[in-house]
């Protein structure tokens, strides 16, 4: 199989080189074909701590090699390997010459698949690179930079036929499941609004010791360890939705975005920015006259966005990363039948729940269970985040076998990523609205939901 | 007292006759000062249910004459006068001979306060004519239509000194006070992000069978009955947040809007209209070839609308009533030390509360219940809202028994209304956001919140 894509890579690799860039694209909404694999080489293109968790699930299965990471950092490399080394596996090469190391990796390494787990920074540009490479894409969520960068990824896939998986675990989240399944059994009519979002407190992210990564001082950057050394950064300079694709990657398979509906345009509100400093300021290693409480913050406490979509419905997500809170997404599913929220546990759906009245959600959860988790449960525990980062990483794997277009592709991840460009810049320009780019050029229209589908991935 | 009012009532006559209209305003933002009375006359201008209510409650007490009443509509004429001979008391005089024989009203009776209660459509000429006439204006809720109309209500007020008080009865909820309380207590820091709105399923307010108000039938308009006649209209005609004041009046009390802050600008958007037409189609007594299956709404089932302030908070503001739900105003008070939420009954403080966990708020609401509750409860029992009635008639009778600027004044009244046109207009144009005048001219910068500062009123 191997071989079969390094030739068809050079047959493609002058035509693909730098499309995205130029903006030449050809018309290609459906992967090259390729034979079926029953097991696949994979690089982890950054194993810091979010890919250390992705090593650790890998291992377990057994139609995956992982053979080559790139990774910069010396310690996150040795934390890496202690991985291997727990398991019994065979150690695979390391990339850590720097950042540019991974593109020797794409060039040297003989990978079928690539889980992009670096700091966001990185992930458009080493995206494009394993497209160009034919290497099937895993890409970690995060909230874009431009809308050009999102256009690079479109059109890197159209040229390339290489698939690309963004990997949206919340979307395999039990309860949003459920959900799913319910939304499809038409249990709350035809949907009108829904809310998501990031509401977690990570200000113990953001700021740590330099060596524990969570709730361990006020340094950040060249004194931080792991998201404080780059995340922290981006709460200084950017005032907008920075991490918008956990809310808005479930509520997208309710409504079938770029499946028969989409994103038209975004409106945002950002509120005053106290909460890093305050931290920083009340925390006993930190203080008035800890250097970093002269830091100023441009990322407003409360991010609320609205999004109207084509078929009508809008969204509200919520993005509060910054204040003393208990971790919610949020979540509203609101139909012509009834709603769910997830914040109090409860849905009321017309003529089942008692009128005008909250029902406890979790017997519907346990009756909807989606036929995935219900296969896959016993595999799922233990995994990360609940189990649903067992769900995406095997959605991830079968996909790269078959090298076959995944339920959240290129279109979404740019859809999704586009949030915050656009977030941005509607927050700068006093909550004006802006509008998306259709990214499907219009396929969206005929394009059909193949998200969870089946109980199989 | 009367003497006094008509003697200064017929000084300032001519200058206040229609300055709303012709916008020459005085630089008045103090009442005119009056002696207090201790017994007040009253008249109820519009006593559908919702003016019969506050008939029944204004009846129990002794420092108030219901002495006239207006109202077109026999039927609740007949409902009014019932309320009068069940409690023994002497009927009014009523004003019955169309829409405008309000104006005869405020002529020819002695009148020192006025609830307005009528359909939407009345409530600032209402409102304007006793100003100028110095009646007391206790004005009841709704939203507005346009912002000349809330220059009106300034420009009246200024030019004529006749205090008018804004009925909105939410600020006065238990839950809500007690909140109000916790934020002065600095219990949630600085506040960042708050949240209201109306969220209660009102299909069977705005359709019903022409007898009964609640829940009867598909019928509006000419056949039916109570607020079925008028505001149905509304949901025909008009998209954007009709109804934002049982949402905002409370939040703006927790920042102290147009009292050292103020709103800046709103984005409102809008969803698909679905629920009312499903309602008709769906009805025992509707069906789809019922002549009102043709009706088109132009209300969206949900409008969220985010308002920026000045000291840079945002407000999210939920409409939602025409889709099946649980009856819930939805609100989030969130600060730089933790945050509340309604909807899930539940609190988080930080240093408090465990950490990234929620607790029950009840203890909270029950430690902090405001003053004005505690001295209080026993004559709210039975009011209409959870009592909160009672506070608000309460109030209304004190500040006009003083003919003193009351909480919420004319300048939180236009605030307030505005909401509605600013939001329509947003809606209308995908969401853009729109800026807020200051009504107040500049004078939100050192003006106090005198609202519940303490036990009285």
């Amino acid at each position: 199989m191997s071989i079969t894509r390094r030739a068809f890579m050079q047959n493609t690799a002058i035509t693909g080189l730098g499309l995205g860039l130029t903006g030449q694209t050809k018309s290609l909404a459906q992967p090259v074909s390729k034979p079926k694999a029953s097991k696949i080489n994979v690089a982890i293109l950054g194993s810091g701590l979010r890919g250390q968790s992705h090593i650790e699930l890998l291992l377990k299965r057994d139609d995956c090699n992982i053979v080559a990471i790139a990774e910069p950092d010396k310690v996150m490399v040795e934390r890496s390997k202690e991985i291997f080394s727990k398991q019994d596996a065979s150690l695979p090469k390391f990339y850590s010459n720097g950042d540019q190391d991974y593109r020797n990796l794409i060039a040297k390494e003989d990978i079928d698949a690539a889980v992009i787990a670096s700091p966001w920074r990185w992930h458009t540009e080493m995206a494009v690179a394993c497209m160009q490479a034919k290497i099937f894409v895993g890409l970690e969520v995060c909230g874009g930079f431009s809308i050009d960068e999102c256009w690079q990824l479109v059109n890197t896939y159209e040229a390339t036929g290489t698939p690309l998986f963004f990997l949206e675990n919340v979307c395999y989240r039990r309860d949003v499941m459920a959900i799913l399944n319910m939304v499809r059994q038409n249990m709350f009519g035809e949907l009108i609004h829904l809310e998501g979002g990031y509401q977690h407190d990570l200000r113990g992210v953001k700021f740590n010791d330099g060596v524990t990564p969570y709730n361990s001082g006020v340094e950040y950057g060249s004194k931080g360890f792991s998201e404080a050394k780059w995340r922290t950064q981006h709460s200084i300079k950017r005032d907008g939705d920075l991490y918008p694709t956990h809310g808005v990657g479930p509520v997208a398979q309710y409504i079938n975005i770029n499946k028969g509906n989409r994103f038209l345009y975004l409106s945002s509100m950002s509120t005053k920015s106290r909460g890093l400093h305050n931290y920083i300021v009340n925390h006993e290693k930190g203080g008035a006259n800890h250097p970093n409480a002269k830091l100023e913050f441009k990322l407003g406490d409360k991010v609320t966005t609205m999004i109207k979509c084509a078929n009508g419905e809008s969204i509200v997500l919520h993005h509060d990363t910054s204040l003393p809170r208990p971790y919610s997404l949020g979540f509203r599913v609101q139909g012509t039948k009834g709603l769910w929220m997830a914040v109090n546990k409860s849905l009321h759906i017309e003529g089942v729940s008692p009128s005008h009245r909250w029902e406890d959600a979790e017997p519907y959860l346990k009756k909807y269970d989606h036929p995935l988790w219900k296969r896959h449960e016993a595999k799922a525990v233990g995994a990360g985040h609940g189990g649903m980062d067992f769900f995406v990483l095997h959605a991830f794997v079968e996909c790269a076998k078959k090298f076959e277009n995944p339920p959240f592709d290129v279109y979404d991840a740019a859809s999704w990523l586009a949030i915050t460009p656009l977030s941005e810049q509607s927050v700068n320009m006093g909550s004006t609205s802006v509008p998306f780019p259709d990214f499907t050029r219009g396929r969206w229209i005929d394009t059909a939901n193949t998200f969870a589908v089946s109980d199989e991935y």
